[in-house]
């Protein structure tokens, strides 16, 4: 098995020449230059990552990374931490929002327990790459060690390298569920931008005042305690981060590393991919932004990683949800940067008829 | 033939008690309350519309109303007017921007003239529901008489009608096609507003700030010059409107007339359902905004309307390319209606189990 540091040496920018030859397309279109706004330039990277102007998808899958937090001892969300395996359950019973924008989208659902709290039974049909039962409560220890940090991004990417073998993925989204994960999401920015938490944390599921200002206290109380170091994004996730946002990032890096387009849901999978990108810039080539979420958080991430997001649609939910409705918008970029005709070809084409 | 009083007084509320029972069902869903934004109020609408919590849409139509415009003699567009006409021809060649989205979006492009300075074959498989070939300059004379302007409005409605007995139309979207057209849609919320030009006007297909600057100059010329009155909507139509703007308005009050539900798309389609909505504000409750444009004055028609877009990808375009990605979002909206499971409904899945 390949070691981290070799995935991440092995992610390489995308064709920035096959770029240049989308955007020269797109600019011939027969309609005034750059009016079909940033789905043009999603066609274009596109195009960067699969070597073709000519993109197509024919299989899309989701990835819902669960896991659990000790931090859900402070208080930090309205719903207890038995919510999670449950969700997993519903997932894996396709009752659950993500299994059904997932099938409006022509997607597929996978789920991974990277860390929940319960024994699920290895019949279950997930991936089961549980590091531990729920990290430590950041408030006191450090939420995972250096090592299980590590195992949690690899596990990630073993997820991808077994899609692509298996299954042939060609179109990745990522989601989560966790409850309490909003926190460490937070707090994972925090740690790399610097804001402070009082401007990073939002209301999760849908706590009142009071709750938030705890949940601003315990991250703020986290970060004072351990100090990661923003240089080191290992640091940064095991001192305040969640196994399924380890999972999170692996399946960026895995995308990336395949030169496979990857997309991200919420505030929790984009932590996830920020922490992909801190590791590996060259990861943001092959990385979308499938929404901006209400967790205010959100665009702080986005506005790091330089990535805009495609829908606005006011969700807090996470799963993958957003992620999977922008997958149309990404096909939506295909089609136009490979059909839409040219200035050229519409007068050949008439020519023809004449 | 019903008359256009007719039609507007047959515009009923869409029905709230099945709205209730929408919200309510959503509400119930396994997930936290509101987590699905914007999409929720979308699902409850098209219920309220379609009478139903499990909406499904079999027939779905983008109409592109295209005219010309008498005011592009005072240098408006950086595109001269025989691009009307050819882009009416690569719509019917299946080349253009829209029938490569309302394709990615499952749905038929029906092209309609209404008033494009070109005459057109009788057998070319258009709506030839043509008024006049242009509008007249509307710094010199009103865009067109108040005779012109209901005839555009009814040429809207029956095409609507024809498409409900003919194709069994279940969800439409209307386009636009026209060069000069976002100068008589600014002049129109202008008009409706109150609110300066200068504020309202946007830059078109991308004109420079010398265009721009003539182009608020212009629309405040024709203002001025009518006074048309904002609490009769025909009168606004007629004096600084357009055919195309006409025809539009007719097909969102056909649309509603007949229940269906009908998506907006960028700045023209809109001043059309601005129109529409304030012969009978009933409209709104069949109205959906595709996406918000660049142009300036398009989110003040969706304030006035009381409508929030559902994509804002920095289209600005026309042709009915943001109501068919819309399409996708209606869909996604009804999807998460009536497949989510309730809390009930995982329960009782889980005892069945067992």
């Amino acid at each position: 098995m390949k070691k981290l540091t070799q995935v991440i040496e092995s992610i390489k920018p995308s064709n920035q020449k096959i770029k240049a030859k989308a955007l020269q397309r797109l600019a011939e279109q027969a309609r005034p230059a750059g009016s079909l706004g940033i789905l043009e330039g999603v066609g274009a990277k596109l195009a960067a990552i699969t070597g073709t102007l000519d993109v197509s998808f024919n299989k899309k899958i989701i990835i819902t990374c669960a896991g659990d937090h000790g931090v859900v001892e402070e208080g930090v969300s309205l719903f207890p931490q038995e919510v999670t395996p449950q969700m997993v359950d519903n997932f894996v019973n396709n009752g659950a929002s993500i299994n059904v924008l997932a099938k409006h989208a022509g997607a597929t659902v996978k789920v991974a327990d990277l860390g929940v709290n319960f024994d699920f039974s290895p019949d279950m049909p997930i991936f089961h790459k549980k590091i531990r039962k729920g990290t430590s409560n950041f408030t006191k220890t450090p939420a995972m060690t250096r090592q299980e940090a590590i195992d949690s991004i690899m596990a990630g990417i073993q997820i991808v390298e077994e899609l692509v073998e298996k299954e042939g993925v060609d179109l990745l989204g990522t989601g989560d569920m966790g409850i309490g994960n909003t926190t460490p999401s937070a707090a994972i920015i925090a740690a790399f931008s610097g804001i402070t938490p009082s401007q990073l944390t939002g209301r999760g599921t849908g706590i009142d005042d009071d709750m938030l200002k705890n949940k601003i206290a315990v991250i703020e109380k986290g970060l004072a305690l351990h100090s990661p170091d923003p240089q080191d994004p290992i640091d940064v996730l095991s001192k305040v981060g969640g196994f399924e946002i380890g999972g999170l990032a692996g399946l960026v890096l895995g995308a990336a590393a395949h030169g496979i387009p990857v997309v991200c849901d919420g505030i929790i999978s984009t932590a996830g991919g920020l922490i992909a990108c801190e590791l590996a810039p060259n990861a943001r080539d092959y990385l979308f932004a499938g929404h901006r979420s209400v967790e205010v958080g959100h665009a702080f991430m986005h506005k790091r990683m330089g990535l805009e997001p495609l829908l606005d649609l006011q969700f807090r939910l996470g799963e993958g949800t957003g992620a999977a409705l922008a997958f149309q918008l990404l096909e939506a970029a295909t089609r136009i940067l490979a059909e839409i005709k040219t200035f050229e070809e519409v007068a050949i084409q008439n020519a023809q008829k004449k």
